[in-house]
């Protein structure tokens, strides 16, 4: 039986495999910095190709290339693998205990830029098919490997690279390995992501800023925007804009049932908040659900006239707003956006400019827990945590490119962590756990098992 | 007759009234940067000594020393001469077309920071009171010279200044010297200032800034503020604080008169202040009504968040906005700042901290057109603007220390402006004309003769 070989194969190949983590570490890839980003994905690909995989090419986009490869298996089915290796910035560098690119090995931890985010998440699907090959097996199913070099910076090219690609692309199930454990050490499961509109409202109202003395007589752009605001949403949370709330899909009694089935204490959350205490009323699995199925409209920046020290009449004139809606199923950005614009010309607000930070927006993107890739991996997950089911999130609260699997590919999928709790991503000092690492290996080689018949 | 021979003195003496301007100007004496405040403070003392005032004195305050003066006069009637001897800092320095400090003359203009505001001002007071002396005469009227060297910074030890040298200060009027013509060639004849309360209002709700994900659970500082100040104007422009109209001193039919007879086009209004456009409806008297006796709350500045470059999904644990609020006679600054502070805790803003910047506020102060102060300045600027009267100004939209001179000292007063229309004040290229300067003198000459006997 090749499951059992796979399995031994790994068993055997565990120093190769954090040797090949480590030399794929060492291999800067910082988007945001275009650094190292060609020679990363060559990388990459030459190691697909080194492992037996076809079809192995670097595809370009208008940002980064793309790597894909492939390895056909013994069944018909076939599932996708998405990841990404680009990784954010490692700065500031004096703030690790040893250099983001060299994939130091001390105490059973492995540091570097991307321990976690993703390369030492997505490269345990890759050691697992590996597992198969070097066993002399096929894996029991069609795996496609799509890692893309733009994840760290939005995704950019994603959608269209989908539309484009489809397919090729289009399996019968997608996987996603991304971040760390949950503080309790179980591993979490993700079906869902909220979708992203990011605004930037603005409004002049005077040729230059003017002595605060004209205040009677003109008008003064910050005061604008404020009231502007303030008609979109009010101090009870309450967005304003005419049908934000239409059409949102309701949370069904199954996404629920996860939620109370994985509720942890409201502690917890606070705790990862850094102590920001929770609004007034909210506990339990009904904190849960706001958090996940609950649509935002978010101010992230205000600037407008004078902030330095001391005091300055003044009268600004002009007023900048960020601000980012985060969407939940049945909401559209394009159509949120018209909204918005609709809202403020409706409110008396025409002279505030909105226009969007980027691209289009990406509505939310959910996922079935029936499909038979969720429970083939499920199954997987759970062995792998001797019995201890992960937590299952029906939705997160971030946002990400659920959409695209799910609305512009249109197959199921779903998304687990292999690395550690801490695993201080996006921070100094990001690691994975090499134990961890390896039991994610294991745990995808049994999912490719498990999904070649899973009903 | 003791003005015919000051106005002979004074025509004899142009060139040395000039030289010793220049001479004045080219000491530098920014009070914002603490340059050259001592030396120029005994260099205008030592003026005084040199033309033959008595009871010269540097009176230490607990910031710059206010330099006084005296002058017996031939009646028991006396004024107090305002000024101030601290100017703005000159930068940038490259833009001027001469040194700030080299009171260069070139056809017929002195370049100097200074030049108007205030030094080629008050000195025309200075000048017009030797030529008295130079004639071997008395000024008709006692003279006490009142200038001081934080009026750029905001005068904050000018109230108790006040105080301190009731007995001194107390004369039968004020006359202050600022600033230049209007855009039509009239000077002005300013009888009231406006108050000032300046406040910060921040909020904290969270440790530290949060990914926006979490916006569903827990409290935005931006919005938090930006509600708390829509709850105290709305965009019909009335502030909505309670009580904030209560007692304010009805506008008196004598004002209105002269606003209507003053009033000047509304498209001079709108290029005096670059371009800006007037609030809808406003327009003749009642605009200029509006902009000198309206009380305003004005946003000078709102900073929260991420206000860089691109999108930035954050969720701000603190913003700030900086606030003035212009009073008019009848308001009281710490009865506002409580009012403000108990208008937040009413409408669930208790979570807003207020706090003044720049002290305690000040109240608006206005003094009669009908004192004889008045009537005499304005009599004799008549004459030298050859039967032009100036625009009379019930009020300006600014604010000042009117209150100090109008309650604490309870002394009537009156401003008028000696300096160049586009005199630059606070702006590089600042600079006074010799003509205007020398029909200031004369100005004040002829006003010390009228005040004597005017009833």
């Amino acid at each position: 039986m090749s499951l059992r070989e796979a399995l031994r194969v790994a068993a055997e190949r565990e120093d190769a495999n954090v040797a090949d983590l480590q030399a794929f570490l060492r291999m800067p890839s910082v988007a945001a910095q275009n650094l190292g980003m060609q020679a990363c994905a060559e990388f990459l690909a030459e190691h697909f190709r080194a492992i037996g995989c076809d079809h192995v090419r670097l595809v370009p986009t208008a940002g980064f290339p793309v790597v894909c490869a492939e390895v056909r298996g013994e069944s018909d089915r076939s599932v996708l693998v998405y990841g990404h290796y680009d990784v954010q910035p490692p700065e500031p560098l004096e703030a690790w205990p040893h250099p983001p690119w060299s994939a130091h090995l001390e105490n059973g931890r492995i540091y570097a830029r991307g321990a976690v985010d993703d390369k030492g998440n997505f490269y345990c699907a890759v050691k697992a098919v590996e597992a198969y090959l070097q066993a002399g097996r096929r894996p029991p199913v069609t795996v496609k490997f799509w890692i893309e070099g733009e994840e760290e910076v939005g995704s950019p090219n994603l959608s269209q690279f989908a539309r484009d690609h489809y397919d090729w692309l289009k399996c019968d199930g997608m996987i996603l390995q991304d971040g760390g454990e949950a503080s309790d050490g179980r591993t979490e499961f993700n079906l869902g992501m909220k979708g992203l509109l990011y605004l930037e409202l603005s409004v002049r109202k005077n040729p230059r800023d003017l002595h605060s003395g004209k205040a009677p007589v003109v008008e003064n752009a910050a005061w604008r925007l404020i009231w502007a605001l303030a008609s979109m949403k009010g101090p009870d949370d309450r967005v304003l804009v005419d049908g934000f709330y239409d059409n949102i899909s309701p949370v069904t009694e199954a996404e629920m049932a996860c939620i109370r089935q994985n509720a942890i204490p409201d502690q917890v959350l606070v705790d990862e908040f850094g102590g920001a205490p929770l609004k007034q009323g909210l506990t339990g699995p009904e904190l849960f659900k706001t958090l996940y199925f609950e649509p935002t409209m978010t101010v992230c920046g205000f600037d407008s006239g004078y902030n330095g020290p001391g005091q300055k009449t003044v009268l600004p004139a002009t007023a900048k707003a960020k601000m980012d809606i985060r969407l939940v199923p049945g909401q559209d950005p394009q159509d949120l956006l018209a909204k918005v614009k609709r809202h403020l010309v409706a409110h008396g607000f025409a002279d505030i400019a909105v226009k969007t930070l980027g691209g289009a927006g990406l509505p939310a993107g959910r996922t079935a827990l029936e499909a038979p890739v969720a429970q083939a991996l499920l199954q997987a997950v759970t062995e792998e945590w001797h019995g201890r089911k992960p937590i299952i999130k029906p939705s997160v609260e971030g946002s990400g490119p659920g959409s695209i699997f799910s609305d512009i590919l249109q197959i199921p999928w779903a998304l687990t962590r292999f690395g550690p709790k801490e695993a201080l991503m996006h921070a100094p000092g990001e690691y994975t756990e090499v134990a961890g690492y390896l039991r994610g290996i294991r745990t995808i080689i049994k999912f490719l098992q498990y999904f070649q018949d899973w009903e």
